[in-house]
């Protein structure tokens, strides 16, 4: 058995983002020489997420919008988790809604995906560093 | 290490349905011979899920009066995707919140699963050809 | 290929509570042996979920509350579910929120976790004895 284990990091100078990181789990798999097996890719931080789905702006400002609405920023005294002297609670909560992780099969040394899966790191707390974790196994 | 993998096509006559895919995951688990491993069962569309949930039909009710509450389909026009000429941006976000996939545990060559746990396939925009990835890994 | 598998035992006393087993899931990875590899965690209840986030008293009364809001409890009547003689809906739509299930990465025979990440088990119906199935592949 193979495994591969890259940190893949981020300092998104906006508080929200979607980025789309397939190229990056692409490359970490043609390094890893994996052919036939699983690649876990999540967040390494609690107040982000690793998810699957369209890479179209106008999809993204939905998701956005749908989530400020589910769990609002403002006010921060709402959140008893901001009662520590942070403000980000409600990235903590919207990261539960999109995912920790994704799991994706590899098949022929490919990431074993339909016709429009792509794999976003969904930022909810920026303007700082921040990694996620690309863990291959297989053969 | 073994490795297997399947794809379970759908083709649901209605936009929105729950299909109990576990029979079709313990029969790949069959053909595979795999005895100890994992299986991860996702959907390939960014449109529909794989969850793992109670075969009941008062929840799969409630299920889909819940998600069209929290992401309405009507009207269209209130989601930014949809100005691409789609129709089925609430499809994307209710997918986001069901899940893309399972990961289950294979435990002398079955489905390691506690008591009510069944495995669904969740189409919220269908009335088309769709596909589920089955992949397993072990020994 | 090494696998193991181990149960963790829950009979939380209230309706709902977060569980930190973030030790017990660190023990399991000691006595398997495993340097390199996944490991799966996951309720084997479908009104219960493991998932991974802040160890935070304020944080969970967040999602205590946020949660409730979202998928309320009473009155039990709204939800079909409920038609059974059961008054758990709201604890299957909870669970669907929050997540089943984890996968880990193991580097050098330790969880492969960012700074705060820590394993949560979520009881959504609790008062009875429910189980986490601890799953690990590798070598």
């Amino acid at each position: 058995m193979k495994t591969y284990r890259k940190e893949l990091w981020f300092n998104v100078p906006t508080r929200r983002a979607f980025v789309n990181i397939t190229p990056e789990v692409q490359s970490c798999l043609r390094d890893s020489g994996v052919k036939e097996g699983l690649v876990l890719v999540n967040a390494m931080h609690i107040s982000a997420s690793v998810f699957i789905n369209d890479d179209e702006r106008g999809l993204h400002a939905d998701f956005t919008r749908w989530l400020e609405q589910l769990a609002p920023h403002e006010p921060v005294r709402q959140w008893r988790h901001n009662d520590t002297g942070e403000d980000n609670a409600d990235s903590h909560i919207k990261r539960q809604i999109m995912g920790r992780e994704v799991v994706v099969a590899i098949t022929d040394g490919k990431l074993d995906f339909g016709p429009w899966e792509q794999i976003f790191y969904g930022e909810f707390d920026g303007r700082r560093r921040k990694r996620v974790l690309v863990k291959i196994i297989g053969e």
